[in-house]
């Protein structure tokens, strides 16, 4: 029999269809083409301004770079204003590119020690940017295989003057479970996976991987830190270390189990702390960063679009299994 | 400069781009091939139980039938109970496939006798579904194109035993206007949008059919009632026939203007009214039903995934200009 279950951050239902699809019984899109002439490659990077850069021996391992069709100006005001009975405010933001490595062809997440240099790099780019008294939300984010607008491997951050919905419904559900228990909702789902263990794929000393009781996507993968705390950019070096792993293991895993598939994943954390009287997190006590990853399987239809009620094809129970057993 | 636009339902802040695409510029999916031995058609009828129909000379010209891969189970109890620290319950409801034309090849909202005998089905489906007291929740709602399960051209009636995120959602919002202004929120946009004019599309005695302010997708066009009323099931005949013709011209529009595109659309009204104690409808003052429409034009990437906010290619007065201006 299908069952409902509800996302207790987000209080959104979803079905698990008891009948659980396998990896093979998913059809995984293909691939786009590998462009020539890529900007991204180090032929290319005089063409680009440099914001920052990890290099080892001179030459560059990690570079970020401004978007080549940025959404978001970093110049000018806010604007806020009506428009009839509407808001609207200008497109005020930052737009960024982590080029992931200098090998057009590299699948950055395949080696430890460049997948820390991608994270040490996504920590000093959102230390920065969250000086910028602006900007409220910074995500980091990134689409990989046919979704990607670029075929070199790339990240952004994107950087924005509001908090955008998913954030403050994740924001506004934690903060409800703090009122209620005075615990972290994030903290017990960890303590609750821990103990039930059947939805974990794996974890190291700082973090741990599972996939969420009512996710909204089949195989949709999350990374906690284990200590308490709302802002990734707070990580200190092993932590960085450990989440490097953590992802990689992450990725290699879902490439494992469906070839190449296209997925993306993000980073949540809590919005810009300046003013520091923002009413969410004055002590970050109800809020509690982590990654979501996301394999690319599943179109929405029209039942999903109307009524944001997810149908997943695979248990999380059977996702975690695969995953914990494919290396 | 592109510019941000809050939903005034949702709160939900998007981007409109100040170089607005035209729809020559998006690149349209490819609609799947039509299938044969069809089980909708009229010689496989006899295989499928029919919950209602409409006959014109004996011959049915709309039916509802059974969902062939129910996803939800009309018979059994709640069963709602704890999982841990999360909540669960059974998949009880309704799956109905409404078979919206006899024809297999059919593009049934091209003649508006068809499309008024489609929402006349599912009035009287709606009204018989929501007397079932465990039913909080009855969606109808279509894909058509690529997007479809089936090539013959059909629609669902979805009825859950929870109100989905995304009515929840737009209730909270009506709920949270009309506490400020003793006010309808949507009959607010409707006068609004009929002073500014620039984002309406047309006209008729009883409905409005308009872009959004700031719409998730562009293109996606709303079609709502002048009068208030918060149930879709609760229109008289005269409003079904001008339903009716709402609907064809709408999507007869956005198919000239786009060739054979995949769109979806589905119904927005009240949850269900038993038990009437609803804290969210005791009187329906504040809300109000209405038809979206969703061109499915774009795929969201890693940016919406993260964050719910969305970037609109098409600015909504350009494209209302568009479908004003196409046949």
């Amino acid at each position: 029999v299908n069952e409902l279950r509800k996302d207790i951050l987000l209080g959104r239902w979803i079905e698990v269809l008891s009948e659980s699809k396998a990896p093979s019984e998913y059809s995984v899109p293909e691939d786009q083409n590998p462009g020539t002439g890529c900007i991204f490659c180090p032929e290319g990077e005089h063409a680009l301004q440099e914001i920052a850069a990890i290099r080892v021996d001179g030459r560059w391992q990690v570079r970020a770079v401004p978007d080549l069709s940025p959404l978001f100006q970093i110049e000018g005001e806010l604007g806020r204003k009506g428009a009839g009975i509407y808001d609207r405010m200008n497109s005020i933001g930052a737009d960024e590119i982590i080029i992931e490595s200098p090998d057009h062809n590299a699948r950055p997440w395949e080696a430890a020690e460049q997948v820390i240099r991608i994270i040490s790099l996504y920590k000093s780019r959102m230390s920065d940017l969250s000086r910028d008294s602006r900007l409220r939300y910074i995500l980091i984010h990134k689409d990989s295989g046919s979704r990607a607008s670029y075929s070199h491997p790339v990240s952004r951050i994107t950087a924005i003057p509001v908090i955008p919905k998913k954030v403050k419904d994740e924001l506004d559900g934690a903060k409800q479970y703090f009122a209620y228990k005075e615990r972290c909702i994030f903290c017990d789902i960890i303590n609750e996976e821990l103990t039930v263990g059947e939805r974990v794929v794996f974890e190291t000393r700082h973090f741990i991987a599972f996939i969420p009781y009512a996710p909204q996507f089949p195989f949709e993968t999350w990374i906690m830190p284990k200590r308490h705390s709302c802002a990734f950019h707070e990580i200190d070096y092993p932590e960085t270390e450990d989440i490097g792993v953590m992802l990689m293991t992450a990725l290699s895993k879902l490439c494992s189990l469906f070839g190449d598939l296209p997925f993306s994943y993000f980073i949540h954390t809590a919005p810009n702390m300046i003013p520091r009287r923002n009413h969410w997190h004055t002590l970050g006590e109800d809020y509690h960063w982590h990654i979501e990853i996301i394999p690319r399987l599943t179109l929405a239809g029209s039942f999903e679009l109307g009524s944001g009620f997810y149908i997943l094809p695979t248990a999380p129970e059977r996702a975690a299994k695969y995953l914990r057993e494919v290396r």
